[in-house]
């Protein structure tokens, strides 16, 4: 275990390990996030399963719909109906007005563009070929350390 | 920038900051992740909004669905159908029962009991109480390494 506290307690050590998109066609969706954003697989099966790190100790995995539903035992729907968002943080708002660029120039439809939002700082959101939504967001407060501990009330004092 | 590198080169840096589940009762299922699974929130609103960490610089955000759909300008399905699932890698098969049954015991639904898995190893599903499916894997392959990187092919040499 990575670590021992949670174990010891009983419980479920707080821990995402790989994001798995189920998808209708893996090798478009791939070549919107590894030809169109430039992103690098840490692992593939061309057609079948793509994995890309997205964060310390975190993958996105682009993976076959089917093979999803029927690995989990249960059935998925359409990638734009799932009650799931990915938020991709930056520093500025200028950043996500070009990040949104970026996306969309790769393939992606923007389905709201950047603006202020009720936190503070800009946001927009959009939804890459197959559908799944990201966000893309200047956060004022969101703040990772170094050791890759994050906050939402901007660094420590 | 976190990363120069693919912002100079035009592209959008492989980060997901935060994973959102838009769920129909946020204070249902807070219990679940932190009274029953004994994750610890960074930041929250009661009823609204519970933020919790769960990679580096990775944040698992509970927010109310109807607020989702409405800041993405895109209505969202019924958790369960959702085309995603989000993995917990553990380091043995033992573990990866325990997990399924601590997770269980806090009010999770089994999909899949703990068995030997295509690619190797161990692995089962379960459902948060909002229907959000979590695969609960012991993978020989993979291994982060200190500084947050993943690999599906073991240590390096």
């Amino acid at each position: 275990m990575a670590d021992r506290r949670w174990w010891d307690a009983g419980v479920m050590e707080p821990k995402v390990s790989i994001i798995t998109l189920g998808c209708p066609d893996v090798a478009a969706l791939r070549r919107f996030y590894v030809e169109g954003l430039g992103w690098t697989p840490v692992m593939e099966v061309p057609g079948e399963v793509c994995f890309i790190q997205v964060g310390g100790g975190v993958a996105l995995a682009l993976w076959r719909a089917e093979a999803l539903a029927e690995d989990s035992g249960a059935p998925v729907g359409e990638p734009g109906s799932s009650a799931v968002a990915l938020a991709h943080n930056v520093d500025s708002g200028d950043e996500v007005v070009d990040v949104l660029a970026r996306a969309e120039a790769a393939g992606a439809t923007v389905l709201k563009p950047a603006g202020p939002i009720f936190f503070g700082g800009i946001q927009g959101y959009f939804a890459d070929p197959a559908g799944f939504r990201w966000e893309v967001a200047w956060n004022p407060g969101w703040f990772v350390a170094p050791d890759g501990s994050v906050s939402l009330a901007g660094p420590p004092e």
